[in-house]
């Protein structure tokens, strides 16, 4: 059945879609995952010499014909999904071929274990590339600015300098680290051939070892079984695996909130390069409004509410209750949202603009305030009784005579002893706050050529 | 553009969709309550002889030919939604009409007023029928049920006994009021005109009365204004109405969760009518699974995760963020997704068979302990200095002895004096479980009576 | 037992803790709320002459005596709460009183009766006049600052001139509004003496009318009954008071984030006053963090969290379960957050700072750009055939040439037959940002006294 | 300051309250473990012949003689809590050891870490060994009840059978895994010592290798740099544990409510023993209330409800924000709900009394239809064309004739042909549903077997 996009309800489906997602996501691609567990499983049957290759065959042949149009409508006559799905596949095949589909299986093994295959494609094949263009972009933009001294900045005030680069670098290895885990956690995902309990109660009336069995069909979907199943896989692998996903959505909406602030008007040191053509709003033309940022910020949002959904299906009573049955369909949605959550701020952070003049404007806004720091810390090294106390009065000093710390405090008599016993380098520093920033520049280029080789050139 | 429905991700969209409530929520019905805003303030426009009635009726005709499809190609190139919308419509009109269309109007005028209306009449005109239709079929299980007798249940332990009817009346009760709360709650859902920071700094330009002015363009849409809005409207009426979204979905839930116990199959009290080609398992044709009711416990997970997202999007930084984008996009699903609850709801309870000789068998089950509470209230009102403990060492001894509780009672001579002062009404309950109901039957009655008159008269 | 505060876990004990609302809503606080319901019941047996005077007076004195640590030590024993201190009032009354205590009563008529009493006395004793105070300060700041004008923002970026008090306007009436509906859903919020099943069973055996029975008990209370109980009220009226406490404290961060961003090193316009001895970071002497809205923004994050958990608690099995029984605990320290960020933000409000100079250089900055509003406005209604597009333009020309927008708007002849046909008020506005905003200042004035009048003069 | 325990709100104090964690997670034990990196600088410094050992030694005795109290006092006046705490210490030491004491670091150098430290401790010293006792329980009731014969259930409804340790296996499993998980994710939980900004600005000033420096500090700790921190070291880690945290709460709240259920007093097939003295209900003597497994589904509720606010404070803007000063401090009540689950749940199934007549009753229930599943399966693998649908039925036939599924299968002559093409096995299964339950004990066994080496011979 065909409909109209914009009739849709979600913005997943209208607004964000992915067509590489929705091939594995979408319900077409959850019959497609289904019909692979069938013929895996079949394919088993062939192994151990049960199901003849030409019956197999066959029935490979039938499954390429179901479409989710038909079942469907099965559905809707017999009220089950799984057992539509097999009477498609066995309407299509000869008598001879009937016995070996679905044989000794459970939905579940089926609905489960498709499931695995989506949830591990989805990530393997398309989130996780996705995150790792946008790691490329990130570690681009940390080589390239690992040098520019920008303000840092705590409680949104001015505190001690670091470099741009030094700040994306953080994101480096932030999002590097999660797609480490996102791979990981995915290779966990497992799948089930375990009957309608876990106990192999149907499969152990043909096989002596049914556990042998279900290792060989999952063997054919590169999956490993649940070391214990009941009629569903443990859901604990997937949590993990949602729960990494709401993670890296969150270190996407913290760089994105950054940028959105560091493009505030007063600040500037950011800007998205905008399309020639491009309105920045409906009534106020000279508006450079950062929708991107503020687009995986929302996105975010949504994610979040979504994980409380998963950690509330991890309760199944008994061998399986079907509480989930809604619930779990929307999970697909969350790898959509992450997905299109790295897209847009690939596109963006892409199109990045770091403005220097207005980096250098807020560097030199506190007339050297933010050098109160190291003055403290070098005039307590050196054994001032209260350095903390005096270097806050004199910040006060200097505000209310509007003159910078440097100034006030050179003309202080009471430190004069301890700033010739300063070496050349700190009294330069307290000099100058783009030379106070740390090992900032160095760091950040290290980061970034580390996840580069770590990530990169291996994927 | 056309796509299959089952290349879609989100349940709402491919699985539990409803056309009514898509021909609002979606985002075609988005653009058609846009375009309806446009026109309301043409309207307005018009009524206070600025706009000539002739340009109305050609705007609304413009309007009326504006598809989605052309919006989302306009806001490719433009990369502004509301916009794009605008120069849709300008582009089907003469050089005259154009000044008048949106004029004074600020993107979200536009936006927030469209989605107030959707939401509102979302609430009202689909939601809402939907529910009292479900109220309509607890009325009357509640009214036929009144008097059968059921074993009441703590902590999934008998308890002492109600009837069917009265557990029946509780969530009558529940859901009507929450009817009630809906209808309020969805008058108070406001719009605005108060331009792109709410201090109606364009609308001033030309009108001494701006207020009044926004009065007038919201009042062609049956709509409020805010008392003060920046550029959106207060976020609190939206949350405080899916608020209540949510909590009707809970009573629901609760609703559900309670029949498919009823259903277990020691229990076995209630259950739900099976098609005759009706498949219950894939494997297990024996099994008559709860489907319905767990599909409704399983849509509120995802309507309970989702609220959160709605309490985050009500913080927008000064006059507005955008960091609502994405997410505030999604509401509508909460709304289809209740809705479809209450449709998948009221269609298993009309097919609920309640199972007399179970209940009865229930009731029987623990020979009379449930007698324990009677007996105990009865000797201590009678003065038995220790009368809770007297009855809980009786209940042990009935146990034991496997003799019934009353039994046990009346062979106890310690009890004979208490006995022989009770009422024959009292006496008549000790010994028979199905009396001891209190008013059950009476106010199950009066409830469903009181809420027919009520909700299902008028509406 | 004593124990040192700082032994606590939980910073609602050891660090954010009220007094007020520790007499209310902590353990002894329930001992103290269930003894009152206790009493409640004598006093309407008292009425209807089952109880003697005498014999009540004496039950009085007996539960004044009674303590948590009694109950507690009583319940170590034999494994159940209410039976505990029903337990400790009949060691300390003579036989004779002992019938009386507890009669009819289930052990959740009391429980939920006295969380309803502490639920309404902490929200309507202690809550909402903190936020009174809060709504007393903001109203204050909107009056005073209702004309001083300040740049308007969305998405971050400057957009058109508002004032200050217009501002603060928007959380008068948000929060105006949310004190009204808490004092009406507190009011909601019903107790019951319904018994085990709530359908009378018990109080049934003695009286013709248990429901005014339960009436008489609590209107000694000030509370409602139910329409309809189980052995539970059922949890709709407390889930919706608690969402609107929820839907309160994002108001207030709402508040506390606005001030957080316009207190940012670049835009201060806003600052908290600094005690003379303050220290605003252990490193950086000069810092002045805002660490009190900080903290609102904090705690609402906490609440957010959890009215999840209410929402999970609203489904109760059958007759009830007891799966809330630690969750239900907590909700208490829900209004004690809430109320701890209404007392500290009034507390940094009051401090509150504006920067005039500040504002006016931050209105000043984008060189009139923020007048391309009304000059796009003007120019359409005026007949220009593409005003935004134009203005557009302009708008980059004026940040390409460095001028400011009215003068490049001047120099260009396109614009000049429009610029004549202007009113004076008109080209008044598009040559001065600071007159362009709208009724900002009349209409916080006028919310300002709505709600001074409505609210603060009633309490 | 001492307050009565019961003046505390938060149920965590008054009545979850685990000394042990306690001494970790309360502020003392927060302070204690600030002084704790503190010394560990102090030794650092040491290490590099920068300060005198003696001097160490000095101020190790002054950190030991500092309270929460004095701290707190101090916080009053100053309004900043780390420098707080290094005001108490230099007050307590000779002029010639200030300079040493917090020398080059920021709060947060010593809050996260402290806090790095406590959430370390309290994972492995005190929640892993109370999840590892729980294992050890169930790995005993496990190998116990391997061969106890159960119905086997899905929806609430009999599906086949297994055993009684097979369904506990599923639990062993699941939290073997998690505790490996938990294992693993605390020593990945980082500590820094980068300074105000994360760029060594203040350490640099007298170390060349200030990340060198960082190590030695933390290496007294126990504890790894994060790669990269700014002010505070990244989110991820600690989110990470507190999932798995709540993923264990989760297994928990599954395997209780799956006893709660089993509890019942329809199903009965476990029962927990009660106390002679044990009150089950304050009117219901006879009542056995599963308040053990209520109450550990309780607290999942709220652990549920919390890992919300975690994910919500991820994001913190640029070099820190602070607005997760009041929810990060709740934290540590996640760890200590999740402590007294375990112990709760420890301790009910210590005294888990499994019910054999009623698991051998609840198995006959049905009357062989649960035989349905493996008599469907061995027709259709014999070749019969219609298995399901004939299956089908059958169970209809027998349910209407009140007959053995067994007795109507064996009168059809139908299947005469098939029921002779079975081996004795599979024809003896199609008799005795007790006999269906595939690998269950083996596998049981084996699961029990498996985790009693992996961890509870090695902890």
């Amino acid at each position: 059945m065909d409909i109209n996009l914009f009739d849709c309800l979600s913005p997943i489906d209208y607004r964000y879609r992915s067509r590489t997602l929705a091939a594995i996501l979408s319900e077409n691609g959850f019959t497609r995952a289904k019909l692979e567990v069938e013929i895996a499983l079949i394919s088993a049957l062939v192994n151990r010499k049960i199901c003849p290759p030409e019956i197999a065959a066959e029935i490979s042949v039938a499954c390429a014909q179901v479409t989710t149009d038909e079942v469907y409508d099965e559905e809707g006559h017999i009220g089950h999904d799984i057992r539509a799905l097999v009477n498609c596949i066995r309407n299509k095949v000869s008598d001879a071929a009937k016995p070996y589909i679905h044989m000794t299986a459970t939905s579940f093994d089926i609905s489960d274990t498709a499931n695995a295959l989506r949830y591990r494609r989805a990530t393997e094949d398309v989130l996780i590339p996705s995150l790792i263009e946008l790691e490329r972009v990130l570690v681009d933009i940390t080589m390239r600015e690992s040098e520019t001294v920008q303000i840092g900045r705590t409680h949104g005030q001015h505190a001690v300098p670091i470099t741009f680069g030094f700040a994306m670098a953080g994101y480096v290895s932030r999002l590097g680290k999660s797609i480490i885990k996102l791979k990981e956690l995915s290779a966990e995902i497992t799948g089930k051939f375990s009957g309608a309990v876990g106990a192999y109660n149907a499969s152990a009336l043909f096989f002596k070892d049914p556990e042998a069995f279900e290792e060989e069909i999952l063997d054919h979907l590169g999956l490993n079984p649940a070391e214990h199943s009941t009629q569903i896989v443990p859901p604990e692998s997937v949590i993990r695996l949602f729960s990494e996903i709401t993670v890296v959505s969150g270190i996407m909406a913290n760089l994105a909130d950054d940028m959105r602030h560091l493009q505030r008007t007063e600040i500037g040191e950011v800007g998205e390069e905008f399309g020639k053509d491009q309105v920045g709003s409906s009534t106020m033309p000279q508006k450079r409004n950062p929708i991107g940022f503020e687009n995986v910020k929302s996105m975010w949002k949504l994610v979040v509410g979504r994980i409380a959904t998963l950690f509330m299906d991890q309760i199944s009573e008994h061998q399986r209750d079907l509480t989930n049955s809604a619930s779990a369909r929307a999970n697909g949605e969350i790898i959509a949202y992450v997905h299109a959550m790295a897209q847009r701020l690939t596109k963006v952070m892409k199109k990045l603009r770091v403005d220097r003049a207005n980096l250098e404007r807020n560097l030199a806004m506190q007339s050297g305030l933010v050098l109160a720091e190291p003055l403290y810390i070098l005039l307590a090294s050196l054994g001032h009784p209260d350095a903390h106390e005096k270097v806050r009065t004199l910040t006060l000093q200097a505000q209310s005579e509007r003159k910078t710390l440097q100034d006030i405090a050179q003309a202080d008599p009471e430190l004069d002893p301890y700033l010739k016993q300063m070496t050349d380098h700190q009294r330069a520093i307290i000099s100058d706050p783009s030379l106070y920033t740390g090992i900032a520049a160095a760091k950040a280029f290290a980061i970034a050529e580390r996840w580069s080789k770590r990530l990169l050139n291996t994927y």
